[in-house]
């Protein structure tokens, strides 16, 4: 009997229950309040003038052709669930359905600190990298008229704090904009006084990491120039600093948050007792307590594997995806489900334009042979032939002319006057 | 002995004259108000949704690396000129200058109707683009839940008021978006019922060109089911339909506004009385009268020629650029400076995917030929040899697919409260 599934977010792991959804004889209706599927992994590189905003987002429309007859893609933001009627509320329609999963996603979590929540910079949304990437080329734009040096180094210093993949891969990409391509496009500007500071509160990088991988990272962004502050906590900010939790303060323009994410903030709606990180506990089928048909994947769930919460990744949300879609299928086959088992194939994290980390296939790479392990998979998992082609074009470019090429600063915003300082 | 000279406005002519200056042994400081240079022939491909809108930018400072040394960017917005004590002002420094060359451009005129600048698009700076692409787009999603079948009709009408270039370049654009493209990604909408209107208060498309181009063109827009309207004049507009002089009304939820241009308000500031569209008068070498170390270029310089004065297009302002740097060395140099002349050595304008009518080489191309030369001509001009390679595979890939890879609405506004409608 044909059934409906409405699946919310267009992340990694809805994009992939609605692939695994796609052909099995049910109405299948996409809710995202966005019209595209975003490579959230690779905002940073369009943060730091590397890629264009486009080759990292597919219009979902064109995914959905290919997932016909049966589904149909709605632009809508959720903003609860009637359990009892099997509806979704959005700001546009009421959408009734047979089975739902959920998968929002996640948004930056600032732990509280207003100051820093104000005047920090994240990358959540393809909106943040262009903002952030006008924010770093007018910092620059700013330094070349600045009379007084410590002020100057202000604007170019840029502090990242957290010490994992996202912290690592922005710092990474950040000193090569500096020293390789914003050095020659400022030659009236002494970029050596420019400063990226990678701030972690914990004593290691790359905490899911092993550890030799860990002091490989750590010394090459190091050898890099990057400043690695270990044990060190931000708890404040303003337009023009940075301040920890000793006391420490570094001048700075730019503060970059990366410490954390939680849950959307439609888990809170699901009226369950949330875990740490806002995020619903789901049972070993990955359903909502009490409701087997309403599947909660990716990082909004709160899934434990040998006693340790899964991480809020993108091959997790992945796999969930795949998941709940074999589920909903087996589940109106009478078959027998069997409980979640995340597979760890890895993960990795590049350093630079031609180094990274990667654990994979039982391995630990790092260096080169990593890089290239990133590229391809990341190649791989880009979803379109065309953006795989702009991106491998930007990556080629990139590694043989160490050119960025998107170094546009696109919305004008009186820019002079948005660099406040603080007396 | 070595001169200070200023360009201000990093258009066609503006970055000509610097390229001419380059090297020259003078001091050259190139300053807009962005901080690259925008190939405004095709912003209508970034609108609807055939190029990303990075590919038609071009960093500045990267251009600047390139004629060094004495060449320097300031990103800032000229607001005034000081002649006597001979000073640019902006919106962040005063620069003082030797020479000074003026290329500011133009803006869209809108006539004195108040209605149609307010709820019309236009297209002159990248953002333009980006918001008219997200409007396009999200007419198509509101209209897939519009129950009413004529507000529906209106949600998928475009009118398009100008019939030159810009305006028949669009449209051919946007018909095919519709037809091959958004039909697919709609498949629960009957975009049969979608209309694109072009609207030209003369008898005939593309002014400039020769007759028999011109008709080629209107047959050509009809056969792909343009509706072209000539000897109509819009005079008002709601943000549900546009209302036209002999009391015509189309219910509609976009106009696009390309039916003429005006000097930028710069032009006001110089102290001269203008031409029509605002235009300021030169010297038969280009400089302001009474200011003979002062030149005006491009849109918004006024030069008669056989008695007619130059249109506001960029082969006009390229060559007006080249003639400035050309004249600066030549005064300099203490050689006679020859009064400028322009070549017109022709012009063109695509209709769709693989047509175009050009007047190139004293020859009238049509169809394949016409679009062939096209092609190769922007692809020369494009700058930066990366953005020519992925503006290539864009066009490549919308040759043989028929696909429109950037449709994506990028900024969410709460788009279903921008559609109101007029009681």
């Amino acid at each position: 009997m044909k059934k409906r599934i409405v699946i919310i977010g267009m992340g990694f792991g809805g994009i992939h229950a609605a692939r695994t959804l796609a052909g099995k004889g049910h109405e299948v209706v996409l809710v995202d309040r966005n019209n595209y599927h975003l490579f959230q992994p690779l905002l940073y590189q369009v943060a730091t003038a590397g890629l264009e905003q486009e080759s990292i987002a597919h219009p979902l429309r064109a995914m959905a052709r290919h997932w016909q007859p049966g589904t149909r893609f709605e632009l809508a933001e959720a903003t609860g669930i009637d359990f009892a009627r099997r509806e979704v509320h959005t700001d546009a329609r009421t959408i009734p359905y047979d089975y739902l999963v959920i998968g929002a996603g996640s948004v930056t979590n600032f732990f509280g600190l207003e100051g820093v929540q104000r005047h920090s910079f994240d990358l959540k949304e393809l909106k943040d990298a262009e903002v952030l990437r006008n924010h770093i080329l007018t910092a620059f734009e700013r330094a070349v008229h600045e009379p007084d040096p410590a002020r100057r180094r202000a604007l170019m210093t840029f502090v990242i704090v957290g010490g994992g993949p996202t912290g690592v891969e922005f710092a990474g990409a950040l000193i090569e904009l500096v020293h390789f391509v914003l050095a020659k496009d400022y030659p009236e500007l002494s970029t050596r006084a420019a400063r990226v500071v990678l701030v972690e509160s914990n004593d290691k990088l790359l905490a899911a990491m092993p550890e030799n991988l860990q002091d490989y990272t750590l010394k090459k962004l190091r050898r890099m120039s990057v400043e690695v502050l270990l044990n060190a906590r931000v708890v404040d900010a303003a337009p023009d600093r940075v301040i920890f939790h000793d006391g420490a303060v570094i001048p700075a323009h730019t503060l970059f948050w990366s410490a954390g994410v939680k849950a959307a903030p439609l888990a809170a709606a699901l009226d369950v007792t949330a875990k740490p990180g806002g995020r619903v506990p789901v049972e070993p089928d990955l359903t909502l307590p009490g409701h087997p048909e309403v599947f909660v994947i990716g990082d909004m769930a709160y899934f434990e594997q040998e006693g340790l919460p899964l991480p809020m990744t993108a091959p997790v949300a992945t796999q969930m995806g795949i998941y709940a879609g074999q589920a909903i299928v087996a589940k109106e086959a009478g078959s027998p489900v069997k409980p979640f088992r995340f597979r760890d194939k890895g993960s990795m994290a590049t350093i630079g334009r031609n180094s990274a980390v990667a654990r994979a296939f039982g391995i630990n790479f790092r260096g080169y042979a990593a890089w290239l392990i990133w590229l391809l998979l990341h190649l791989y998992y880009l979803i379109g032939f065309r953006n795989r082609i702009v991106v491998m074009l930007n990556w080629v470019w990139y590694y043989w002319y160490h050119e960025r090429q998107v170094r546009l600063i696109t919305h004008r915003t009186g820019g002079h006057r948005q660099f406040e300082e603080c007396k």
